[in-house]
């Protein structure tokens, strides 16, 4: 097993996605400022492992790695639009939108999103040939009007749907549990894992998945909270579903610490049989920080409403 | 061969999208209001009767038409757009934008390309192994920063681009020949065909794909002349490219009329081995039809010079 770190990652970020000389100059330019400033990359590292364990070989790990990337970079072109979160920032850096105009972001991620597709169907090929219609429906079903753009769709309409924790945490299962189901069950499939271990990674992935959302919930609450001392936010303001605006803060926190223990359980019982998985750890560890972090500005909220 | 007729392939355009129960409903609307109401669906009947004709079954070639119907029918609602060409009718009904808003008209075409990347692949799956690779590369090129998506956004930043024959045919290879390529070219890679086949496909696909965005030039230039007495035109107010503008009408009617000639000796080359081509004819007919139209609203516009 052999580790991309993070830099080479990076550059395979960019050079997936090679852009040639005749290129109309606006579309190129807004690629480049796109591969050039790519995000953590903690995902497509983590799948990549989960492939390898699994038995894939490297190249169509990468692949796939790669591609959901994009998809997920896509989707965040696509969310900071005007029409939709109209962000001024992402990555650190000005949104694309800002930089190259509605139609060359949204021409841009078109052309990762065209990328995405054929990276992972290239891995899909590479699978044995029993397991290739099986995970390409996977990949439809999550991405499509059942996964991601569901999810996505409720976030922007959630003005008209039920404000409460179910409606919630549904659009969080298609905006953030899809991506990371594509990330610990596609490899999975592909490398055709027992399905004790499918069933066990997918549980993984709603729990870690709504806990991510959860705590991004959390941050649009608390952040805006102790910077501002209002209890506005983002969310609020926008009318987007959070849980913590579903069943507050404190409940949000139960919540998620509840969905880390499933979700732990799980792990525990999947690292028995499968301790060449033992990384998986380190994504809960990084969870945890964002945790005690949440827990300790929750407790400033606290002592600043009791004063 | 079984010809599917029209209202036949309107409806497979319709239920090869199934919509789940549980869809966030504006979505649903989106796409229930797209999917009621396909194009003249003339590529996909097209596509299919080629496709048939090297050897495909019904299935692989009916999800491969569908498919592409798909990535142009979204490709319109992206091209219609208020960062793009900011129309307000698409096939005679209201634009998805401007019934659903910006945000559901790009969720709506998403789910459109992710269903449409899910038939084409399903469609290359049950092609011989030998010929999968390559027509999956095929499809990318198609539709990625090679074409398609070149074409629409050398489109969008023409203004920023020579304005000269070249570079406005280049734009039209990217738009508009891409996807006629896909339409004749794909289903023979798929079938295997002889090299010469696809060579002659090719140049057909080049040859009618520009003639169409002639003829669609010419009625930009032509029409806007006869209605309204101005030679003013959309293309000319958003600084696209248009043949017409490029070369004036009567260089746009030539090079329509030597393109369409080109096509013409191509299609008779492969008709000489490939009579079952022969409906091929009737999109030439088509074609002829509006060159014939264009025609009377040129002389009517060199009596209105001439007055």
């Amino acid at each position: 097993m052999k580790d991309l770190k993070n830099a080479q990652l990076g550059r395979v970020f960019q050079e997936l996605l090679p852009l040639p000389a005749t290129m109309e100059p606006r579309l190129k330019q807004a690629l480049q400022y796109i591969l050039g400033n790519p995000g953590s990359l903690i995902r497509p590292g983590v799948l990549i492992r989960v492939a390898l364990e699994y038995g894939l070989a490297e190249r169509p790990a990468t692949d796939l790695a790669i591609g959901l990337e994009y998809f997920h970079t896509a989707s965040l072109i696509f969310d900071d639009l005007p029409s939709m979160d109209d962000a001024v920032e992402r990555r650190g850096r000005e949104c694309v939108h800002l930089k190259f105009g509605e139609a060359g972001a949204t021409l841009a991620a078109l052309a990762l999103v065209n990328r995405a597709y054929a990276l992972t169907f290239r891995s899909i090929a590479a699978a044995p040939a029993a397991v290739q219609a099986e995970a390409q429906r996977y990949v439809e079903r999550s991405l499509g009007v059942d996964g991601l753009l569901n999810g996505q769709s409720m976030d922007v309409h959630f003005a008209a749907l039920p404000h409460d924790l179910q409606t919630t945490e549904r659009a969080a299962v298609g905006k953030t549990v899809s991506l990371v189901r594509l990330t610990l069950v596609l490899p999975a499939i592909l490398g055709r894992a027992a399905e004790r271990d499918m069933l066990l990674l997918d549980k993984i992935a709603v729990c870690w998945g709504l806990s991510y959302q959860i705590v991004d919930d959390l941050k649009d609450r608390l952040e805006s909270t102790s910077a501002t001392g209002k209890t506005s936010s983002r969310d609020l303001l926008l009318d987007r579903p959070n849980v913590a605006l579903a069943i507050g803060i404190d409940g949000a926190m139960r919540r998620l610490k509840r969905l880390l223990l499933i979700g732990d359980k799980a792990l525990n019982r999947l690292l028995a049989t499968r301790p060449g998985l033992a990384f998986l750890r380190e994504l809960h560890a990084a969870l945890s920080t964002d945790v005690s972090r949440l827990l300790e500005l929750s407790d400033l909220r606290s002592e600043g409403e009791a004063a």
